[in-house]
């Protein structure tokens, strides 16, 4: 079967991961340009390296490459929607990493323009792909543990980003919960209906200073009449920790971090385990090569992909209204936000 | 050193498991006589087997003793709050049964007694004399964490009690969730200022026909700045699941659930591990043995009680608050209940 | 039904222990006397404590009762085989402290006393009244793995004994493994045939003066044609370890170590879990009581008691036979032993 | 710097796992050529689709290119030591399969080979390069816990292989145990002085018609006084499971298995963990690129292999012993095989 030729738009750190990924670990995939406006030698080196030859700083290169099946959008995020209408008007598919946009009419355009392309749309939310997250969504799609009552998910980062970043990042909810708001979707199989967030600037390192949180909790209420809870820190200091947990009707599944090994030392002074892996990168390393086989695959096979335009779409306005929560001290309707 | 001698108010369930712990795990207590308004000949025979010969039906009969050092209030609740006073107005020391009642000024009369009569009183909040959320409680306070940020407590009943008790409970926040609100103001070191309940009845058992939920998640905020998140359930279904957490400024302290046995039985079929222990008696019992050890050290040693006045107001308050959020759908301010 | 009375034959500290849990724990028993040659003030008054007003120095005020129904033998070793004698002579059950003696001919002469007298015999292996040990015999006897292939056993103390005890100790594996062997004969189900022990004084602490081992490797071949192994130390500094372990024909079933509590404490330093439970009396504390209740159930009932005359002799030839397999550097079959 | 070229000599399993890991996961190595002498479309369409063209049938042509530096041995067992011999007469460094041959002087003739020819010799014990045995190794070798007293291995593969494959295997210490043998030098540090070996077939699966142990326990004493156990089987059915454990004088570092995921499932029926990764392709993926890389480097920076020509000839020897105390029915000195 032919493989299917991606142009990868924008050559960061994600891009590279997902490069090096589809070089190394996606047979049936071939990258067969990049387009990087900041395109520099080592980013040319590292393509080489790769077997790459094509690389420039116009996106216009890919978009008007006929034997390019598909674009992986890997820009920054105030470009993402507008890569997804270039490349729906050309025909091709298209991953894209979280957020479309952080303005929902923005998103719905793209996913209009996706539409009526009929073209695939795939968002980045990789942690439905982790084989934990993953097998607690099996055992409650499955039905085994009946309806699922409780949806918690623990999601903290293992320490601060710069301040600078913070600045610009869109807030907690928009930036680092938004991953929590795909995920309680994920396992409960059911839509957020309404929202209600704390949050705390509790760490000493400075959020206060943007109206951010550095610690929150936020509760949700699903269509399903299930109640999701996350929470959520910004600096753990003991690595990555993400943990899922669904209550259903007849028990409850849930899941631990991976850790870095299995050991134990056990001694007069105590007994010591491993910390759980670092950071994404350690911790959802398949999974990040996992959602990009799927994507290949569902161009191949011409399905559906497993996180599509509605998936792009619902995270962001869960995240509006938890910021709307955050700063009114109200509960709010996802409705307020959807209009 | 003399013996505290004490007299059992109430013999049903709990009173009996405080007679037996205190005639079998307390060295420096006796019981002295057993109070009962339903005593019947089982009774008598169970307090005979203990060597315990002096039981009525008339509680006069212990607060006229002038033998009798203090009480255990094991009524039922409504009667808790009067047999306080009763007590602190001929100077026996009281440890009474959660909650003191479910009416803030009774709770605050019964507290002012004691406060004038200079007695001692203990709240049975018997989770926080449990080894686990202890150590949670212990590592907390030492501050080599750091303050804390998200104080989490898991918290679900193995199965649904009669609906007919469910019909007279008070509602799941203040005849189930009490006990976590006591729990978090123990972990977190500070008092709650705000709260945010969402409730759903969930399990098809019926709760919804008394307003109640059979689900619940709770949001608080303390004064400390501190976040707080409860989750509960009336039915786990695979046992009494009860975990605590906080996450502090440099880490985080956890307890996962007492289990039946350490077991682990591999074969093609799968990897089983043992169930938490069934409910409170199995997994609260050195608990329960602790808190008496505890009141009567006070006592001999006039010391305070560890759980004190404050502590049998507060959690009532909270589980108000909560049950005021959840039928309004908005965070409730501890203002709005405490007056 | 009438309680069954019991004269207790020391009152050391195992003596101590029997006393308190059949006082607190087994209702239908009561402790009638007690006799110990070194009687004191503080054990007058330690039974006194717990009603008991019967004590002497001479055993044989407890032989000549006629009220009691049996005896706990808790004095030194070497007088066990004659107080079982003694015992068994006025018909008296008999409830032992392992081992019965080192010398196999006492064993076997106590045994035959018991059996001609037709009076119960039970030997204090107690590890087999543990939640955890008798969940994995349990699942082994089940038969739902299948024929056991591999017994394990890991046993360890926490700390060295004093030197001086070390010196009258008879050997690592008549005082410490033999609670091992016992255990592998209850878990496999069958009798050993060979042994082959591997031991080394590694420690530093001086058990070579005495040509004693204070870690230690056997390997033992049942009738059934299952392996066995057993690892010991005198000292792992972090706590009793006890872990047992059986692979069957269709999987495995292993219990490892009951902890202090379930705590994970996670910070930038590392993880931290709970050490095991620091020894015997804390870890075996509620199998003290059940092998209590146990010995007093089979007397009311008749019943044949759980750890009976061949598990008292057995033991006891294993242990011989891993000394002088040590001593000789090969394998020992129990034939040699047990002549 | 230069990439250094690799000959793959043999591209049946274990080669083309060699041959992609290199590709993929090895940047400063390229495969420059592969031999095998079952050379087939199937292959030589894996090596283009690695970018290899050069394929034969001859390892000459391998030997014969002088642009290529070194070589991996991944023929048929027997053909180990002859393959290494003539790498090493052609300068060539060589990573070797395990074992180097199962006849001593063989496995001398090689290494004497390769001294002379001042080579580099990296045998494939692939389990010393796994995160969670080294961290065992690298606590016991820090130093933190004193000196090793007790080395513990489990290591049972999950099922059965045919018995065409173990009628040839060499016997169980040769073909399964070998890989403990290596692993227990790696963690004591030290060498081993005797062996006694326990071994059943129990499984029903035939290991008796040829005279060989579906099950085995294996004591092992080291020069420095330490005491081994290796305990094997051929099938436990739940997975691949491999455990090692060092008891020090001050504490004990162990680890337990790499699991599917850290998923719990908890209901009425039990709670269900997942089980071990299913095999060594599966446990040890990393391990295999860990070890090509370390191989590559050693080469490129002109080190010690961490896998070397003693490692390459003790696990045999020791295999040997053990077989012989297994049919002998005695403790064997290693002496007795190494001459």
């Amino acid at each position: 079967m032919k493989k299917v030729r991606i142009g990868v738009l924008g050559a960061g750190r994600i891009g590279k991961l997902h490069i090096t990924n589809l070089v190394q670990s996606v047979p049936n995939a071939e990258v067969a340009a990049i387009a990087d406006p900041f395109l520099n030698e080592e980013t040319v080196a590292f393509a080489e390296s790769l077997g790459i030859t094509k690389c420039s700083k116009d996106p216009q290169d890919i978009f008007s490459d006929d034997t390019i099946d598909a674009v992986f959008v890997c820009t920054s995020t105030d470009a993402h929607a507008e890569m997804i209408m270039r490349a729906a008007a050309v025909g091709k598919h298209v991953f894209c990493e979280k957020p479309i946009h952080t303005d929902l009419a923005k998103i719905r355009g793209a996913i209009a323009a996706v539409e009526q392309a009929g073209v695939k749309l795939q968002v980045g939310f990789v942690r439905r792909f982790d084989h934990n997250h993953k097998k607690v969504h099996d055992v409650v799609a499955s039905g085994r543990l009946g309806k699922p009552h409780i949806i918690k998910v623990c999601s903290r980062d293992p320490d601060h980003q710069p301040m600078s970043y913070i600045a610009t990042s869109g807030g907690i909810f928009m930036d680092m919960t938004i991953h929590d708001f795909d995920m309680v979707r994920y396992l409960s199989g059911s839509e957020v209906v309404e929202v209600c967030a704390f949050g705390a600037a509790l760490s000493g390192a400075g959020y206060e200073q943007y109206d951010d949180a550095d610690t929150a909790v936020i509760m949700l209420r699903f269509e399903n009449g299930a109640i999701g809870v996350i929470d959520n820190s910004r600096a753990s200091h003991y690595g990555y920790d993400q943990r899922t947990e669904v209550h259903c009707d007849k028990g409850c599944v849930q899941v631990s971090n991976d850790l870095d090994d299995q050991a134990m030392i056990s001694s007069a002074e105590g007994v010591e385990v491993a910390k759980p892996t670092w950071f994404f990168l350690e911790r959802y390393n398949n999974a990040f090569i996992q959602e990009t086989k799927d994507f290949v695959d569902a161009i191949q096979n011409d399905t559906d992909t497993l996180v599509g335009a509605k998936d792009g779409l619902m995270p962001v306005a869960i995240a509006m209204a938890a910021a709307k929560s955050y700063r009114e001290g109200r509960t709010v309707r996802l409705d307020e936000v959807l209009g």
